[in-house]
């Protein structure tokens, strides 16, 4: 196996295999079928099939995968069998919606800092969490080795913000502000929006 | 132009060019080229042409891109010419933020009714809204002819809520909960799972 190689569009769905795997699991279920998985996520029992063969041998003809088994290699693949510590720049509605968020568990992340520009929200609580200030998220992010920012502000402060992270050493940026960022090669970025999402729906409406 | 016959992940791109030409437009540029805009969301320019022409001839070699004329003509295809009544499920803090996002204003929706099973919830107010309960929530939807819901339920209610969607008549659901749907053929689902994000991007770090 050569990681580089893999094309991202396959990266793209072992989230989506693994999501499946442990909401099978969490059932008490131990084993399941390309087939079985296709149906539950709605991609082709052969795609399934091709797509994890890229990593090495895992099911046999006939018994099917061993879910705990799939989970730990998908894990470990997705290096998500450790705990990403993220921060969240901009304490919205957004922002204190996923500060609270309890999805994160057992998938690999949590939250551990979060950020506001606000003089107002610096120093108040969000669940947990103290809001801190921008003048400290370079040194709190560097001290705290933090490698993943979740942006949560307007889309006229992102491309500024993610300037800021990528300057702390911040490698992977998920990001909900409306627009698109430029950075550099070695920074990852994803994007949620849920409008083009929905645009991709209404276009067969 | 056979619209049945663009494959899918060209109509999963054009909500995102429709985007960044937004944003050109509202900083008052009148055109632009598949380079720039290549630039501007880390697609190729040769990408973005093709994908363009799938539906006519817009630009001149040369002269590039008319924005205004190319928005108009995306908003069309996608069918965002118009302005869509969504319904949002599930009043929780993604529920919340959503119903108070300002982001789906001059991109074709927008949200016109919200529920919950709460009896807590059931009646008040979030912004402008009042919280219904899912007891009137298909005769609303049927009544008003929403064909777009916002799930924002736990993953363990997630199905039972779309079952109930689709029975009701929305064809378009943007599921926020962490798990797979299954609905009917004509029925389509998009996905919001932070987590799968993240862990795509963690397979590089």
């Amino acid at each position: 196996m050569n990681a580089d190689k893999i094309p991202d569009i396959i990266i793209g769905r072992l989230p989506v295999y693994l999501r499946a795997l442990q909401r099978l699991a969490d059932k008490g279920v131990l084993t399941t079928s390309s087939q079985e998985l296709g149906e539950l996520i709605g991609i082709s029992a052969a795609q399934i099939r091709k797509d994890i063969s890229q990593f090495g041998e895992f099911g046999k003809q006939g018994t099917g995968y061993s879910i705990p088994f799939l989970i730990e290699r998908l894990q470990d693949i997705l290096k998500v069998d450790r705990v990403w510590d993220m921060a969240i720049v901009g304490m919205g509605d957004i922002g204190h919606a996923l500060a609270r968020y309890n999805g994160f568990t057992n998938r690999g992340f949590r939250v551990s800092i979060v950020f506001d520009n606000d003089p107002q929200k610096i120093g108040q609580k969000v669940g947990d969490f103290e809001i801190f200030g921008l003048a400290v998220m370079a040194e709190k992010l560097k001290q705290q080795k933090i490698k993943i920012a979740v942006l949560t502000v307007p889309a006229s402060a992102a491309q500024e913000m993610a300037d800021q992270l990528v300057k702390a050493g911040v490698k992977a940026i998920l990001n909900y502000a409306p627009t698109s960022l430029s950075v550099p090669d070695d920074v990852h970025v994803q994007y949620i929006d849920p409008v083009t999402h929905l645009q991709r729906m209404t276009y067969y409406l």
